[in-house]
């Protein structure tokens, strides 16, 4: 039986400051990436949120971002490889604190925003995130935009990956997004979304913006959103998957 | 033969910003308590100084301290026990996490600054904290001022501590430091310092500023200073000490 | 005609973290309280903030907080007189750039969360900030909590001052605020809030939690306050305000 | 006769971090550049080096960068044209406020490390900075690196300029510098420096890394450098103009 993963972004509040819906959305999905200070979270929060994964059975990874608070992590920052390295260490051994005080262990590592953008493609920078995650150890699983270079690198470094598609997002040729603000880039009429993450479960195939039908690995499902919009689609996602005979699974196991 | 344990707070640079003599110090003291990035210290910088302290064969210590990087946690803060909980674990698996890159464990957490000084008197915060301490594991041992309630605190809930005395700062006549700018706060003689301290492990006393003798628990001292003189006191100190055949010892280690 | 001010503490967003109905509240108050980067609010808020009050006519003030995001401002924080002098002064020409650059300009100060309650009984605090809302200069109107020393020690330094009372909060018998979760802390009948605060401005007069009417100066309203119910109790107050006759008007004006 | 500004950095301490040498520099510089928070400086430094500035004689300008305390604003961040505006905003009228507790006035703005490099050849960056010191108004004049399109945007825009060179920097056949740890980025020989600096301001020219000299147009040197060869420097920079007849003046000023 075909098997994929559905994660999503969680935690991503900040002391008043409340975000997302991660009490609805942390019992549907598999993998929960919760962020770790740098671009979102405080340590209440990711303590909450650690606590409501392991009472929802959902595997905890981390989601370190660029220290960049005031812009979420979603711009750029010419860091080097690194601080890159030390910046993923330091957010990862901050967020297992919270799974050790439950007896509970982290399972992966997914970059945010604008950080897993620029190690998709930048070879040095995705290398020193790498080294930090094979020297935290723990034997994390490094998700990532599949087929990307960050991911490539973490494989031959000897780390375990996971492909990560976008059920929403509109695709280019080479398997990368269409940049948000461009034509194509979000596919907004929901049953389509589904439609598209089934098939690229099953399939190993989307059809691109140009039109083109191109390879894609799909070990997990980013089911994250903004608004209201993200618990119908992860609902949709668990329909339409469970329709099509895909099972859900860890971040580690077997997928199709 | 007598024992006792000789620890300094380092790491304290962040970014462009140089401080301290670490390098310096590393070698000549059991211990060290390494800024987690709240108060000072950087994850470049933690990365650099667990590293120096291996090198140098020093126990690793978490050193949190308030979310105040502009008061160098020098200033209280009115945060809730949780708070404190959850901070404080934050920074301990933060700086743990550069101990595990490099095959290290810690030892022991003291508490920086104005965080270290609320936490000796006020029994919600400092059973917040030991709650932190405990739920982290990894049988970190409390380090506090001597005789102090958190001290009593995190024996109670199960702790090994260890009771830290200064040898540069004057006491008053139930244990706590005489206040910074009061008269009597600091030992400025040096020597006089170390025959403080020698006195204080070999004897269990210390002159307070009342000028009566009162009762003090050494399990270590704190070789911390501000400029060129900690350098020249923590020499002074392995003098005096040696002169006065105790031993220097690891934090968990039996002590006089 | 007895003339009472409506203000509001607004722009407490930050970066990609939205809180408040601001764009609903702005017209319906005289004078706003900006946030200015300590402890909510950033440079793009506080521009848009700015905007917005000015394209509905609202009075811009400044809101300083401490430097504690992560506590939104509402822990109190020992800072000396000097530093919250600077700090003031900091916040204040941060948000005024803003109106500066609208041609606009600021109407007055009023501290946020911690920092104002800090301040209204600690006068070396209170000293300090007033120090620093003198040193900018622009005739600013110091707005603090009716009766306290911070509005003693302001007007003794010459500033202009306005006795701000709290519809939905319950008094002691000095005039203090009743503490967030003692019972009679919140007023949460929304026409009885509306009736103390018509109250508070024709007769000078509030009934404290101990059942003693007291005497109360009220120069402006705190229209503040969380979730959906700040928009209607705004409502309320405008209405019950009128019904009596008693009209709205800019913070430095005569009141009733 | 021939007239040039001195500036320098000024005002980069942070909290209990002390960097730079101020007051041995500010009496020997016409215009001192402060930095204001986001990248270095804390408003209790703002507030001294203010001080310093007015009783050294001075000239006060703003120095903003990107908010990243972390990496002391020398990292690019891929941030909008409009945050960009609003941050410098921000950051001038945060320094105005000390100048207007002392009843003085902001001469200039000069903008930190990143900010100032990425600014140079990024229009529409560029464009949102200017926008943000016109809005400002007061007259500033925005200094920038010489011939590049910062000053040539700020030109269009009427703000008044100042084309800023540097003594100890390789230049590249366009004007631009070369890059830090490229051959010939750094001008070690500070009297070679010294012999350039007077050149640029008598002749207008300067020999590139490649030998050919290049037409380069200096308002103002740039005296700012690290450690204790900055004094040297400027001194240097100082005896060297006035044996060659040059005369010290403000920004504003004439020049050459």
């Amino acid at each position: 039986m075909c098997k994929v993963n559905l994660n999503c972004d969680l935690g991503e509040s900040f002391g008043a400051y409340a975000i997302g819906m991660d009490e609805h959305i942390i019992p549907l999905v598999n993998s929960a990436n919760i962020a770790c200070g740098f671009h979102a979270g405080d340590p209440i929060v990711m303590s909450r949120t650690v606590d409501a994964c392991i009472a929802g059975g959902t595997e905890i990874g981390a989601h370190p971002g660029y220290p960049d608070l005031m812009g979420f992590g979603r711009r750029v920052m010419s860091i080097t490889a690194d601080e890159a390295r030390a910046y993923v260490l330091y957010q990862i051994g901050a967020l297992d604190a919270f799974c050790r005080a439950r007896g509970a262990a982290l399972s992966h590592v997914k970059l945010h925003g604008a950080l897993y953008n620029a190690a998709a493609k930048d070879g040095l920078l995705a290398e020193g995130i790498c080294k930090g995650i094979r020297q935290y150890g723990g034997d994390l699983v490094a998700v990532g935009l599949s087929g990307s270079l960050f991911l490539k690198i973490a494989e031959d470094m000897g780390l375990t990956v996971a492909h990560e598609v976008f059920a929403d997002r509109g695709y280019n040729d080479d398997g990368s997004l269409v940049k948000r603000g461009a034509p194509g880039a979000m596919i907004k009429d929901e049953q389509l979304a589904v439609r598209r993450a089934v098939r690229m479960v099953t399939e190993g195939k989307v059809t691109a913006v140009s039109g083109k039908d191109i390879d894609i690995k799909a070990d997990t499902i980013c089911a994250h959103g903004d608004g209201a919009g993200a618990l119908e689609l992860i609902k949709g996602l668990r329909q339409g998957l469970g329709a099509a005979s895909v099972a859900l699974t860890g971040m580690r196991k077997e997928k199709c």
